[in-house]
């Protein structure tokens, strides 16, 4: 029996089931959704009990498959079907969640892993490489803030001393929590031993953005994913009280980050980029003082390197010309930067075969969101993503939705692509057909 | 001997000294100062044990003067030379500060009042009415959030319920800590049966503001204080991922409350208002999202009850106008209304005469914050104000200053007008003048 979609869209909903229930404290399913059914959120935080739940319960889907199950030293769950060689293909997403979060982001990606390889074991095909679906550890970020912890700690851009030292908002101790799932953080890096068997990577993952539904497209092979080029910039002008000094005499660093903001949203349109002012702090932040201080964070992606420079530059002149006009000191710190990152040429163009094939379009994008699939193609191993559309571009959210008929599309255009790299994956390791 | 205003100067540095070592956990005389010397800050927070202590040492300044010292059942503190008749002339300012506050705003005119007081007496005026120095309880409204306290009493516009369940920020509740110094909430509109008494009031102040000190002015007679509408602006965005939703597929409520925050001070420069955004609040206010809602106040003066419609309105065309465009939702509440405050004219005028006299110059303007005298004036008490200058037009912070001359002149100036205020408030008491 080939692969069968609708297995994974059941799997999606007995894993929302058994993971919405009010967990750590935080109620689920607040709210409505696009389809006006009664939502269920997912209360899957990295390291929680309701996360080693869905574990469990991810490796019962695989009763009477021959997988071998393992858990590496930073805490990813491997299942592996063995092949003829030890090097493998990836088949990687997560499992974990953000609080109250969807029902999609990740889980499709390690369900549907598990249907091709449940479908791989049951068409009896022959497997000159293993494959292996894995959930990544913590790819959230959710509880101590680092993003894609264990897909680094296996690409190795884990820095172990920068989240020794990270607490949740409880007061918990990075270190003590993964402790207690069996992760020490002097160790952790080992888990990189298994790079030199990955021969390839795959992930099919929701959109999180509204383009694809949007153009009315219902799958797209992603060519990599945007770089990142983050900052805070903080203003510094003078506190006064609102009733005393006229609005000529004063120095306002909030109304200078207004206009800096309002500028931020231009270069950004200019460019074709993204560009977001998401954090913004001012003090003393009352109703009857011009504040003193304000600062924002500036988020800009792109896919072209050159285009992340021109957005750099633009941003410091922009705030040194605002800055100036509006008396205000400024500084501008980095907070994040990463260059772009291109999935491989080769699985670019089996992806776009396969998404045209099954859906009549050769959509190929880019993705804005990280994914662990970056830490993958970060570490050399050849790596793609399809992606399937979101409901009015919503994720990280109870109403996080696509329709079934897309998430079927996606597991059937996933399990294509998976076939067609196994022989692909034969020649790079010599394994050649026999 | 007539008044000494260096004796005014002294006071204030003393009860400076006295009050501005850490008190209550708040670190005094961070930072530097204009003048370049090591600054003093001071802690008279309202209701606590360094206000005991300051009130303590004021009324310890009257020794050897024949003064009646009473708390009313507001914990104003009252010290009144008697006169041929009960009624009074109120000399009323504060001697509670904010957190690090400076060593001249409230603690000046109560010292000021102080020594017109001893002068009065040393120099055997005759008083056809009484005056009284009061130091209004907790105009700051520091810790709990409600100025003019004691003095709204008096007048009868303190709303019992509206403070009964204020906290400070340890907790603790204002219908406690009132009750420990005193002051019980149920009887203490009590304090308003002195009203009836009160046939003048004056105070003089710092002026918080930049004005007089640019103008090269040194002493004003106010006319009034500005009317304030306040509002707090709500906007409904779309929250989405920051590298997933492309820009013109956005509702970015952060970028639509900076155009408006933008056009605010536009509006306010238009009506030759002051128009302030002060809070400035975001959600989910993370580098990666673009946030589904924010929120600001915008506080807006003028003497002109005209011009404050006409604010009002500004703001509402506005906010309307670019949140269609933006596509977000707004709403505007109400935080705050004040009508304009007129001083009484022919006090204005006797202000404006001894400024001119003592000064050379006849400057009149009105004030932007809000004063004790406000409550007087708004129950009926005729008032007026005289300002000095504020260095750097600062305030509320431990670097306010004025130079010492201004401060002398100030009281001086005071002082001549308290003298004239004497005859006039016997015809107006039909005490005439013997």
């Amino acid at each position: 029996m080939p692969v069968d979609p609708a297995r994974v869209v059941a799997d999606l909903k007995e894993l929302r089931e058994l993971t919405s229930r009010p967990v750590d404290g935080l109620p689920q399913t607040l709210g409505g959704r696009p389809t006006g059914t009664t939502p269920l959120g997912s209360a899957r935080l990295a390291w929680t009990d309701a996360w080693v739940r869905a574990r469990e319960w991810f490796v019962s889907t695989f009763e009477g498959v021959p997988v071998e199950t393992t858990r590496d030293a930073a805490g990813n769950l491997w299942v592996t079907l063995p092949g003829e060689r030890p090097e493998r293909i990836v088949l990687g997403s997560h499992l974990d969640s953000v609080p109250n979060g969807g029902w999609l982001d990740g889980a499709l990606g390690v369900l549907a892993g598990a249907e091709v390889l449940r479908s791989l074991h049951r068409d009896g095909v022959r497997l000159p490489v293993s494959v292996s679906v894995v959930d990544w550890a913590d790819e959230e970020g959710a509880r101590f803030g680092r993003s894609l912890f264990g897909s680094a700690a296996v690409s190795g851009t884990l820095e172990i001393d920068a989240v020794r030292h990270l607490r949740d908002n409880d007061g918990n101790l990075l270190a003590d929590v993964v402790a207690a799932h069996g992760v020490e953080l002097e160790t952790i890096l080992t888990a990189s031993d298994v790079r030199s068997l990955l021969v390839g990577s795959a992930e099919l993952h929701i959109e999180q953005g509204p383009l694809l539904e949007a153009a009315g497209r219902r799958l797209a092979a992603l060519h990599g994913i945007l770089g990142v080029e983050r900052r805070l910039v903080r203003l510094q002008g003078q506190a006064c009280h609102a009733g005393a000094t006229p609005i000529p005499l004063r120095r306002d660093p909030t109304v200078a980050a207004a206009r800096m903001a309002v500028a931020v949203r231009e270069l950004g349109l200019a460019h074709d980029a993204f560009t977001t002012v998401g954090v913004w702090r001012v003090h003393p932040g009352v109703p009857t003082a011009v504040n003193g201080r304000t600062e924002f964070s500036v988020d800009m992606r792109h896919l072209d390197r050159n285009v992340l420079d021109a957005l750099v530059a633009g941003l410091e002149e922009l705030v040194a010309g605002i800055a100036a006009q509006e008396q205000v000191g400024a500084t501008i710190d980095t907070l994040w930067s990463i260059d772009p990152i291109a999935f491989h040429p080769e699985l670019v163009e089996f992806a776009a075969d396969v998404v045209e094939a099954r859906s009549g379009v050769r959509q190929v994008m880019p993705s804005g969101p990280m994914h662990d699939s970056a830490e993958m193609a970060r570490c050399g191993v050849p790596t793609i993503m399809l992606f399937v559309p979101s409901l009015q571009g919503l994720s990280h959210t109870h109403i996080e939705d696509t329709t079934e008929a897309d998430l079927e599309l996606g597991v059937a255009a996933f399990d294509d692509l998976v076939r067609r790299m196994l022989p692909w994956a034969a020649d790079r390791v010599g394994a050649g057909v026999r």
